[in-house]
């Protein structure tokens, strides 16, 4: 039997339960018995029968577009697993964790869908085509700004469509914070929080709208709507109230959220400053109260959910790992240049390293659970029914604060020599807001996108986290997959560890450098490979690919243990330039030559020559060989540079 | 401060002892004192300093021919570590285990020197000018034959030269099986045991001439030659005596020593039947005395050297793991019609899968030494100088009975989750001959180099074996790196695991394959990656990679966990093919068309698309996109083609 493109790492079972997602119930459901279910829910008291009947026309789209919705959307694991009580009931009756689990979640989907559709039926009005729009009433701004409690109705504006929430505030994945869009544009949150920005969302709220916006027509409405554009940015900003004054050198590629790049020139220091590091938030800076911060640890085999406090934490052995994490998307430019991604453009500047502190993972799940055994992960065959069997463990959730959650897969959680930290110190100090204080999870050699910032909880799981950014986003296509449908996300393997990469740092692209006296060029620049692969040969040329000069390697953490390099390696080279700037001279070409790096890891992985064999429409992995085109003069004709000088001698430090 | 390309998992201490590693002495010189070592040589008591001052002159070329020639010779792990008496004498004067070997070393380097030179002495001849060489004695084949024995003299024939080797039976490396040369031509041995093929060893060889050859001239000198010639023949055959009879379906690339690829269509199992997985032998075939068989186990934290029998093997629990094995030069062919590489061509049938049953090599190493802390691998930073302190052990070496060599760091050794096996069964039979009866190393993840047959030994050390294969083969240089030097070989890192790789099985190369109504055609191959990454996607092109069908996959060991997907996986897909043979036949190039595959791992690294920017001399690592080279007909068109659709349903299956 073929599978065609299955994660390896889930076994059959998961994969079955894997369709209805996104019809799981809430904390609030799960905890309920299957016979309270209607009675446990806000809106289920409304639901009739003949009501869900006569909406069986759309009931199907509507499915679709929730499932689809919520699937994309942020989930607390708390959501996307069964609870200890509803799987421990279910274990007694099929005798498998998990797997009675799915006529539970169909039921849960069916309460669900039910209180969509009883919210649907208090207004007149269908899906959303033109047609049926138009017999819809129209309102003002003013109108809609009236709307923003349970009691007037909560209204959202959206392009020039008036939309009644009331009823999908309380099964928003996002939870409360749609309310600040309350009686507003929901434009501007979206723009924000991008993840909304699908056909399947869109398709979900249309099917809430109660009428449309009257265009403005009269100099005083047209002020009152740029008084209400006002108040809308202002709400924006201030949900970014957290959010701290950062250093001016990051390059800012985007605001709100923040994401900046470290700038070059401290790029090529092994451990980055603090102030310069690079900051990659999906939502906004949190506010947490170190106070009363608490870190909830719990998992399938746990007696019980488990709180810890910084101190308690503090009061773990403390362990210290020097680790480079690197965005996803870093190196994004190179490949949208190719051809066009869809992404923020970052450079080669969406990595640092910095040496982190903190508390291991490992000793954190035996202090939350002290019966807990790491090393007992079964076997695939093994069918034991024992509580403490870990057999179906296969992932660790973690979840900010501020709504971003991730997985990673339980074998490097467990393993000590993964050296996964719950961290509290960065460089030596108390963690800064925009690198997650008071807590965050640093996982070395993955992705940084796993390294959840403003820790909340940490969940053992069957499965991989349900957050959008787990199973929508940071995952690979085949090259001609233009645009990754449902089905070859839910198929393709989420972005763990990180492939070989390099870049070259100085020269910097475009600029007019000069040769030694001995016709070479002194080329500097970052290689880095995923897994606590040690990166051991990076090759440069300053011929397009010709011919090669082995650089010498300064790795960041030379001092690693074996199979644990989790920093970057800085490289250096001398290469022959002269007979490639005259050749570039005789074209014509103005003696621009191209410099080229490409490193090789421990597993003799090499970088790809080109972008397109690894093209794929978010831009991400993009590790193609790194290309810098200079303008070579001779010793002399040049002008002076100090900062490529400062570069040389920071790096032969 | 750089290092220039510098293995990262070696510490500076064990880089500063490098250099003389062909200077240690043997077993029989470690043991005795420092005061002691003129007198415990047998050659050494012959050595005065006069002697030594007039060879001042040669002394140094000698030296570096011994070091050369040693450094690439197969040396027993014994040789490569200071043993337990001497480390312990030098850790109390130093603190530090090792620390002290290099005096020791040095020692031991002179009376090695000594010894050479002093047979030196015995004779009248000097390095091999051809000027010099006149004026020595010419001998017959016939004379030569005489010599034989150490009261004889040993006398060898290299070319037109005569040798006498007495002295220097006692310092090959290779042991006693140099006297099989006794009184006969070494060229045939040296063909096979192509180790010798330097010119550091021809060097080392001309500092034994004695004389050369008379031609002949006479019939029935010629006659003689020509017997002497079929004797030699005989006794190098006799050498592989123990060879097994093969499977005909191998498709053979050597005879002596053998090296021989799995079949095209065997390769498409899941599991290879055993007489048709590949052999890559460097050795002939030992024989083992399975009553009298002890595997040794030793290491520097061992009250004593262990020896197991395989009733002692057998009674630990058995462990069984499917492992694809794969040589180093797999595909090298693909890499060789690029650029010239020096090895044997082989194809994308160097690899092999098997279920292997044994010991896990941490169960050997706790029941060698129960006291021993397979956790404790202390810290980089950590001085220690507990004797149970495993700071120093960084590698595991393997000894071949036959007299192959090579070691595996010691991480990757005492990881349960690496799963090191100690083996004795190949798909649930015994091992054969050509695999390594009666007990291998398989080694998962890593390039079947490090899986050593007929396992002798196994023990722990603070540095990597000092065999040929895993010191001066077995590795990847700078594509500009034409010829390695030694330097080259001393900075680069050996290969442990490999990087992603695939290959199309079918259609194969060059033939004539009838696209399906649907104009697709049916592309069927492997793919395997290192490290236990699995194999997460396979992209196949029908258009030499312009545009790329995402495969359906079939891993060998679906329930493997993860991070332990030590075996291939299949593929299997239906390309879209008419469009490209029309354009191909418009071209007037008769509907040719080229099949790509590449794929990505676990940890996204791909396949390189051009063989340019990973080449080595040696045609190692050899993983750029396959392609192979189709002529496409309409339906209908094509002759049938039974083995192709055998292929398909087989794998299908």
């Amino acid at each position: 039997m073929f599978v065609r493109n299955f994660p390896r790492n889930a076994p059959p079972l998961q994969r079955q339960l894997l369709p209805p997602v996104g019809l799981r119930p809430r904390s609030s459901f799960l905890l309920a018995s299957s016979s309270s279910f209607s009675a446990s829910t806000h809106s289920a008291t409304t639901i009739s029968r003949p009501i869900i009947s006569s909406c069986c026309l759309t009931t199907t789209t509507a499915r679709h577009a929730i499932q689809s919705y919520a699937a994309r959307a942020l989930r607390p694991p708390a959501l996307a697993r069964s609870t200890r009580s509803s799987s421990t009931s279910s274990r007694a009756t099929t005798g498998k964790f998990g797997s009675a689990r799915l006529p539970l979640a169909a039921l849960a989907a069916a309460v669900l869908l039910s209180a969509v559709l009883a919210a649907r039926s208090g207004h007149v009005h269908a899906e959303s085509s033109k047609s049926e729009a138009t017999v819809l009433p129209t309102y003002t701004r003013a109108e809609v700004a009236t709307h923003t409690t349970p009691e007037t109705g909560i209204w959202v504006t959206c392009g020039s469509g008036v939309y009644d929430i009331t009823n999908f505030v309380e099964i928003h994945p996002g939870g409360s914070r749609i309310l600040q869009a309350a009686g507003r544009s929901i434009d501007p949150f979206w723009a924000v929080f991008a993840i909304h920005q699908s056909p399947e969302t869109r398709q979900l709220l249309e099917t809430y709208r109660i009428g449309h916006l009257a265009p403005a027509r009269t100099p005083e409405e047209k002020a009152a709507n740029a008084a209400a554009d006002a108040r809308d940015k202002e709400a924006l900003q201030g949900l970014f109230a957290n959010d701290p004054k950062r250093d001016p050198r990051l390059v800012t590629l985007a605001a709100c959220p923040c994401n900046a790049e470290t700038p070059p020139a401290e790029l090529t220091a092994s451990i980055t400053p603090t102030p310069v590091f690079f900051v990659r938030n999906h939502l906004p800076v949190p506010a947490v109260d170190v106070e009363t911060y608490r870190l909830r640890v719990d998992g399938p085999t746990f007696p019980q959910e488990v709180e810890l406090s910084l101190a308690d934490l503090r009061a773990l052995p403390k362990h210290t790992v020097t680790v480079t994490l690197q965005c996803a998307g870093n190196r994004r430019k190179d490949m949208h240049e190719v051809k066009a991604t869809k992404g923020l453009q970052w450079t080669a500047g969406g990595i640092s390293t910095a040496t982190w502190s903190g508390a291991l993972l490992t000793d954190v799940l035996r202090a939350a659970h002290p019966g807990f055994d790491l090393d007992n992960q079964g076997s695939a065959d093994d069918d034991d029914d024992d509580e403490n069997n870990n057999n179906n463990i296969a992932h660790v959730h973690f979840r900010g604060v501020e709504g971003y959650g991730a997985s990673i897969p339980f074998h490097k959680a467990a393993s000590p020599a993964g050296e996964v930290l719950v961290a509290y110190e960065m460089n030596g100090e108390p963690l800064p807001p925009d690198h997650g204080a008071p807590l965050r999870a640093v996982v070395p050699g993955h992705v940084a996108a796993r390294s959840v910032k403003w820790l909340e909880s940490v969940v053992l799981s069957d499965e991989e986290s349900e957050s959008h950014w787990q199973r929508r986003d940071y995952k690979g296509f085949c090259p001609s997959t233009e645009m990754p449908t449902e089905e070859d996300y839910d198929s393709a393997t989420s972005i763990q560890e990180l492939p070989i990469n390099s870049a070259v740092l100085s020269p910097r692209p475009d600029s007019t450098v000069e040769a030694g006296p001995d016709g070479k060029l002194a080329v500097l620049g970052y290689a880095v490979s995923g897994g606590g692969r040690a990166v051991l040969r990076v090759d440069v040329s300053a011929d397009g690919g010709r011919s090669w000069v082995a650089a010498d390697l300064k790795p960041a953490a030379p001092r690693a243990r074996p199979g644990r390099q989790w920093a970057w390696t800085h490289f250096e080279a001398r290469v022959p330039v002269a007979a490639a700037a005259a050749a570039a001279a005789a074209r014509k070409d103005g003696q621009v030559v191209e410099v080229v790096c490409k490193a090789v890891d421990e597993a003799y992985n090499s970088q790809p020559e080109r972008v397109e064999g690894i093209w794929n429409m978010r831009g991400v992995l993009s590790n193609a060989w790194h290309r810098v085109k200079v303008t070579v003069t001779q010793p002399g004709a040049a002008e002076e540079k100090p900062e490529e000088g400062g570069l040389v001698e920071r790096i032969g430090r």
